[in-house]
């Protein structure tokens, strides 16, 4: 096969990871941090992640150490869940949790006229250890962690509040730059649930 | 809580779209590739996608037709697979394909010094009945696939060819224009998982 002479999938990435830093602007940010912009590059091809990446002072960093110890990932959405690496996770003691599929979270979400990302975020709440919450679809799961954090009932080791949209997504976003927990912001309209989940990655392929 | 206030999850999609399409060009598409371009935009917030998705012609209404009738659709990741709406590729009898995770899959690939994309796309070709490749990753996959085309031993219902990254991958994404088979194309860097599946559902959602 002729293509048996194109680069394998590992030299494709050193070598699209050296692109994407020749192309992308200096910046200020930290090596951790850097690696993280880099990632969403990476996996979106978009340039605009060099610029519309918030990182609160140290976030990465931290971020980095608690899933070292073995902390968990909450998603909102089971695509987020997908891409992110469990192997590394695992390796370190750490499991993905998405509650959005549960049935029982389905018929509560209907019983209460709420979304089920909203009863998802609530049961991440009750999870115990560390939690990374990795939100890249849903603002109203971004609305009620902001609640709960501002109450006091939830200390997220790090939230990644990057929903992509045009509706509400901008201002769950800012609300939660603002929450005073550790946070990583893709501040405008972009976002996903791959980026939240290459956002995950790039934390967990600096753990080693 | 305040944000009972905000838009219901469907008046958020239905307002989202209204604004896309305030704010896209008029375009010469199809009303069935037009609303692939939306959803698209919708998933990434990103308006390149109205510049470079390539549709070769009739594939958008030929899919749809096609799904209508319980076409599968194979995968490159399963993030992809997670992102489509089973519930509605379900109803209409479609099941959905992804060999990468198989552990055989890995081990012939080892053996054979080729990536598990390669073997993925061996095996979905033996599939029954209609199938629509949906490919967000992998070039190797597409090159695979346009190999078998090309060879008379695979004739796809559509092949979405939406890899992204820096590296053989537009050239992949290229090879697929002239393999005579229909296909939505993302040209240049820009695709991805998230890109993969937002096709298959606008194509999903245009069978009702």
């Amino acid at each position: 096969m002729e293509h048996k002479e194109w680069m394998r999938p590992e030299d494709i990435e050193r070598r699209s990871m050296e692109i994407i830093e020749q192309e992308m602007p200096a910046g200020n940010w930290t090596l951790g941090e850097r690696a993280v912009v880099k990632r969403c590059i990476h996996t979106s091809a978009d340039f605009d992640y060099a610029s519309n990446l918030y990182f609160s002072p140290g976030a990465v960093e931290r971020a980095i150490e608690i899933l070292r110890t073995g902390a968990g990932i909450v998603t909102d959405t089971n695509m987020a869940a997908a891409g992110i690496n469990k192997k590394v996770l695992g390796r370190l003691g750490g499991t993905i949790h998405c509650f959005m599929a549960a049935e029982d979270v389905a018929e509560e979400a209907t019983r209460r006229g709420i979304t089920r990302a909203v009863v998802s975020m609530e049961r991440a709440a009750k999870l115990n250890g560390p939690v990374i919450f990795a939100i890249g679809n849903a603002p109203t799961a971004l609305l009620r962690l902001d609640e709960m954090i501002r109450a006091g009932e939830l200390v997220p080791s790090l939230v990644i509040a990057v929903p992509v949209g045009f509706v509400n997504v901008e201002e769950s976003k800012e609300r939660i730059c603002t929450a005073g927990v550790p946070c990583i912001i893709a501040r405008g309209r972009k976002g996903g649930s791959n980026i939240a989940a290459a956002i995950c990655n790039a934390l967990l392929y600096q753990t080693g």
